[in-house]
């Protein structure tokens, strides 16, 4: 590292996509693009804590191949982590260590790859320049398959979790018509989505293949007798029905169907089991044979089956975040701007983070149908390109092939940091 | 129809998987080779049902293309159904019945595509020709993702499966090593097999890439501290671990870890939610944050990520069932050999009926670890050739297309039948 080459901090924040390591491929090939600018591209362990406590993977050690190799790596190769920083008034100790080993391996640049919470912290090292006098420009990669950062059209990693759910529910949908007969005539799925309906939004897209669907999302209060009422009447009609449930879906009161009682690192309710008691709503009020499943971790890590258009997007951010960078900017958002449904077209830009950082995107009520149970045309328009496209990893073996990085870290200069 | 070109009657039974379509593609696409000896194949609409009320699906009105179709659409293309017949003596009624149409009709050739308790219905019909005097020839055509049928080395459908859960237990668990330094540590999935721990098994295929797994099969009684006593061991190496359970899994009593107290309509016990009874044994025991995943429905639908070797094999035995039937056989079954591990070569081979009804075949002990919780060599080398290859569907605006069939029912000939 040259002083007048700073050398640059990437990190992965939050839950982990089937595309974020698209992202990072993005960011670090560019960066090695322009070696006359940049240095090397550290890599926090485990997201920023490898910042705190200086445990920083030396990318310059990984080969192009298995750089390249990220684009089809789902996951967080280099760890993320739950960690939120606080403000710099009530934790000035942990910004002035992140300074600390900044200064110490002439970092310059700040890469964070995350999603609401993480604007909101890479905002807060954006003012950092400023207010402890180290030169650093912070830059947010957008990432979250909830869908919900502002100023983008879409965050990469959710186009690839709507294709899986869209592609799981039409498939399990056809299982359960196969044998509605004499089995099953209910089939409930919950995913992912806390605040946000986009996940469970993609599961009414097979409604298009004459799919008969139910969709319950957490902007819509859950209201059993409606619910009932819509089952009961798709059933008679078709002679099956699929369910799909967000796990943020909540009572009128505010409590979800699934709460479990259990708190994150981020205070946000650790939920599961939405399916379970729908499933059991559903026998109790109309006594049909029912099946759940809970798709939890493997709709967002199903690198299998993402999106092109998701993993097209995601790489793109990385890059644009570098270019950013190098353009002299601080504290922005590379964004993914629409510019139009059909064909699709789409175009990088940028926004502040400063209006980024926890703003929470939910469904505009003109994604959902009017009985609040389905997705409106404006909705499909919207979804339909996300999901667009196949992009296949490589297999040995009848086994994805994904990347496996040396991750070696580099010597520590500093004394042991003690994490809050 | 002419009476010397007898007509075939085909009918798809119990749980459908990714791959059953392609065993009918095969039966179908061989009857037309054969227009000198077979007419018309007739499919039941909801499996034997069809056959009880009559209701017959005219396949020779589906197109050479969506037959093709057949062979990459998941599910019962033209309806299944959990319907048991009972012995000769105790339902003699039926029997006559489904003599009856296939007299209406000019069927002679029966081919069944099913699992175990199909199997034994099979055998049954098989029998008629001598004890009722209708000249029938009864060939079935094995399919179970339970892979639990005796004298055939594997059963489409299982290969698919196994291919789901490895891969998603691989991906999933590269998620929860990304985060588990500050997020989850354990990560439950269930898959299915109610008796026979195959599917489970093909979890353990991931051990060879580093991933720590556990499994729980249901030929191994739950031990709770043994069990909690190796997860502990294996998130203090690893920094987390996976645990892939049966549905099956039981308690040292037999009683079913996930028992819902619900029977389905051949007298099994209906199950889920073995996951979360899973997790939380590991949250009150180890205290690790955990996440769970309940597959349901989805493993034996995805298409999307099928084993070509699978494919091949269901399309195969289609195929050989009709064969079957040219030789003038009656009462048999078209099963796998294998000849081969690496490279892996296989042939069609047959069993009689007789030997393959209501056996069934769970994981030899050799199969299963020592400790009762992972896979043995021996049990990776049958596993792998059969989750070998990908067999894509084709996309149309991000989602697969599938067959659609018209189903045109053939007019009547008969009274209606009320079923039992």
């Amino acid at each position: 590292m040259s002083s007048t080459r700073p050398n640059a901090f990437y990190a992965q924040s939050g839950g982990v996509t089937a595309v974020i390591n698209a992202s990072a491929a993005g960011v670090i090939e560019t960066a090695r693009q322009n070696p006359d600018r940049i240095g090397t591209v550290y890599a926090g362990k485990n997201g920023i804590i490898g910042a705190l406590t200086e445990e920083l993977i030396d990318t310059s050690q990984e080969s192009a191949q298995t750089i390249a190799a990220l684009r089809s790596t789902p996951a967080g190769a280099f760890g993320s982590c739950r960690y939120k920083l606080k403000s710099l008034e009530q934790n000035r100790r942990e910004y002035e260590r992140l300074i600390g080993v900044f200064k110490a391996h002439g970092i310059g640049y700040f890469f964070y790859n995350g999603g609401g919470d993480s604007a909101d912290t890479c905002f807060k090292v954006s003012q950092l320049s400023q207010s402890l006098g180290y030169p650093l420009q912070a830059i947010h990669v957008p990432k979250t398959i909830d869908n919900d950062l502002p100023l983008t059209d879409c965050c990469p990693g959710f186009g690839s979790v709507a294709k899986y759910v869209a592609v799981s529910v039409l498939e399990a949908s056809l299982d359960v018509r196969s044998m509605a007969a004499t089995s099953t005539k209910v089939f409930v799925m919950e995913v992912m989505g806390r605040h946000a309906g986009w996940i469970a939004a993609a599961g009414g897209l097979v409604a298009q293949q004459d799919i008969p669907v139910v969709i319950l999302f957490p902007e819509i209060a859950f209201d059993k007798d409606k619910f009932l009422a819509r089952v009961d009447a798709l059933v008679k009609q078709h002679g099956y029905c699929s369910v799909v449930v967000s796990e943020g879906c909540h009572h009128p009161d505010g409590t979800f169907l699934a709460e479990q009682g259990m708190r994150d690192a981020f205070g946000h309710a650790q939920l599961g089991g939405a399916a379970p008691v729908v499933a059991q709503v559903v026998k109790e009020g109309l006594g049909y044979k029912f099946h759940w499943a809970v798709a939890d971790y493997l709709q967002r890590a199903a690198r299998h089956i993402v999106s092109a258009t998701d993993v097209q997007q995601a790489y793109a951010l990385g890059r644009r975040a570098v270019e950013l960078a190098l353009e002299g900017k601080n504290a922005v958002m590379p964004t993914i701007e629409r510019i139009s449904n059909e064909p699709y077209e789409w175009r990088i830009g940028s926004a502040p983070l400063e209006k980024v950082a926890n703003v929470e995107k939910t469904m505009p009520r003109g994604f959902i149908s009017g009985d609040g149970f389905g997705i409106t045309d404006a909705c499909r328009s919207y979804l339909l390109p996300l999901i667009e496209g196949e992009d296949y990893p490589a297999y040995r073996g009848g086994l994805p092939v994904y990347a496996t990085l040396r991750s070696q870290l580099i010597p520590r200069k500093l004394a042991p940091f003690e994490l809050a």
